[in-house]
């Protein structure tokens, strides 16, 4: 689905998750902001082909995810849950979750998460999976599911896979919250700053990006996270083939001649 | 063996291990403080029989590891294990040890360490090996046992889960203290506070957990600890499965209903 | 090859790697000062050679890995490598120098990175792939292949085993340059301090290092890389077995009764 159809399919004031486009930066936002931004079957729904549609899209060099109003992402909603009773229906339901949160890492592309309020439960889940993460400072994160009596199992996936032991423990045992300081002093967010200086900061990591090759990057981002899995002694002959690849790529040959003759790159990929 | 059972079969006063309980709270005490409380074998026998009975008593809802006099725990004993020269007692005081470390984690409560003092070699493994840990501002941490000639490989495996790699090797390589602050910078301890604080800083954790739903924890404790170990491909439907479980809890239902109508949750379990 | 035999078959000032030694410690300069002393397959050979020189050198303690000039290392030789252009050519240098890079690690004796300057690519991935690392307060860290079009995947298999996710995703996509003080915030160096302390704060781990039982050593540092890639119950079974033997060794014996003694050790390994 492209972003022309996600405006004409429905309002675009309605619409789950509103596209737009500036240069390569493709930026999604979460639009259900009175609820905070549940991740509703619509929500997912919507999130998921937003999504697919980026990835397919070559002139889409990074992803924003934003969202609108005061909180970032509240989680899954709770409500819609609460009117089924069935652990097929919420095995499916975490399950396809779990699968958005893994596509976030098989896009060909960076995800810059930005963070304009609170990020709580599936919604720190969202942020932890993101490649990168910028914060305005007075957001907050917490995986608060243990409140209501449920666990933040899924959640607890993307957030011990991006800060450490038992702060992970504490931050599920408690369900409190975070601010954005220690967030970021933590590794769960790259940067934090003040809310006048947010889309500057995305835009650091925006530019950044959509100034590199894409080869270079497609190629980096897939094994970045498929190395981590490996050991040692398999993830140097793997990273080695990925990055001999990259070097047969043009863009390689250009950037390195680009450097040593003191000039600025002109990608082909 | 109940609490009352180490209270018959020995002076409370010489018990390896003191056990006391107030509300949810069990509080095990490593008691030979003059020793600076070695994982002497009576002593691991004394935490097993007491991790074995709160393990299955319903009524604790989590565990303090605390300890009397001025050091936490100093390791191994020295002067035991030199009264020995074989390898296969030494094999399996060290297994048996890392069992009981496992154990910890295999408890369906929390374990949060009380750190009054100095924490080496086995005794900073207890530590880094507990799911929360506060210590006082003097505390002090160091896998030593490179100074007397015997790395600490066996604290090694549950430090390296806990700390930063250069971090750990440093530690374990040089045996050297770090302060209390250090040990809460890296990751090894959760809350670091003046000695006047530190019941009130324990207290924060057993009051949080002791008010959520006890199938919740339980639910998530087991997850957090073996998803870890896990591909993310395999870690999240195995995280999907336990959370739909934790959602056909009564307590789930309970508490999403009490906090859509703005109540607090009675838990069940 | 020996020292004595790198100092015979080229000139020493001319010799890829300066080798030097003072007691127990080996220090291996990389010497292309003018060039950032780039890793070129000369760099590889003279490094790999000086590496298993010390590795069978049963005086040689541990390893301080140092570099003249203003660079500390500057990665791969980008001539050296656009004067090729095949895909094998480019696999076997990646693999070599991913073996390299593991050997650092398989070494009886730890590796001290002593980093007086800038340390880029795969000039990073040595810093990242050394036990220890210490730094000029003015030294900078990047994986700035990205820049020339080529994502520094092997150097990511190092780095991304130093620091958390997030941090070295941002260092990884943007080739930005962090600072020392953040290197040694973020776990990448161990220690940062002025230039005119630097070879006070190698000294510091140097000094301790050669203090210690060197089988003790041995068994130690093997078992520290080897038991982080194993599940915990696996882990445990094999240091506790890693133990033992290191308590069958005389200076285990010999460090537990000295310090029952109170007196200092004499190691016999």
């Amino acid at each position: 689905m492209s972003s022309s159809d996600l405006s004409s399919s429905s309002s675009v004031d309605e619409a789950f998750v509103q596209v737009g486009q500036q240069g390569g930066v493709r930026t999604l936002w979460l639009n259900r902001p009175r609820q905070f931004n549940p991740l509703s079957e619509g929500m997912l729904d919507a999130l998921d082909a937003a999504l697919a549609d980026a990835a397919q899209d070559a002139s889409v060099r990074c992803i924003v995810l934003a969202a609108h109003g005061k909180a970032f992402c509240a989680g899954h909603d709770l409500r819609e849950m609460r009117s089924q009773y069935r652990k097929d229906y919420y095995l499916e339901l975490f399950n396809r979750c779990g699968r958005t949160m893994q596509s976030l890492q098989q896009l060909p592309v960076p995800v810059i998460a930005r963070v304009q309020g609170i990020a709580t439960a599936a919604g720190c889940q969202l942020v932890a999976s993101c490649d990168l993460a910028v914060a305005v400072d007075s957001a907050r994160f917490a995986v608060s599911g243990i409140n209501v009596g449920l666990y933040c199992s899924t959640p607890a996936v993307a957030l011990t896979r991006n800060v450490s032991r038992k702060r992970a423990f504490d931050m599920l045992a408690t369900g409190r919250f975070i601010d954005a300081a220690t967030a970021e002093d933590w590794g769960l967010v790259n940067r934090v700053v003040p809310e006048a200086e947010l889309d500057d900061a995305v835009a650091f990591y925006t530019d950044s990006i959509c100034a590199k090759s894409p080869a270079a990057i497609r190629h980096g981002k897939a094994m970045f996270y498929r190395q981590r899995q490996m050991p040692l002694a398999d993830a140097y002959p793997y990273a080695a083939d990925v990055m001999a690849c990259n070097m047969m790529e043009e863009d390689a040959a250009e950037g390195i001649d680009a450097f040593i003759e003191k000039r600025p790159p002109v990608w082909k990929t």
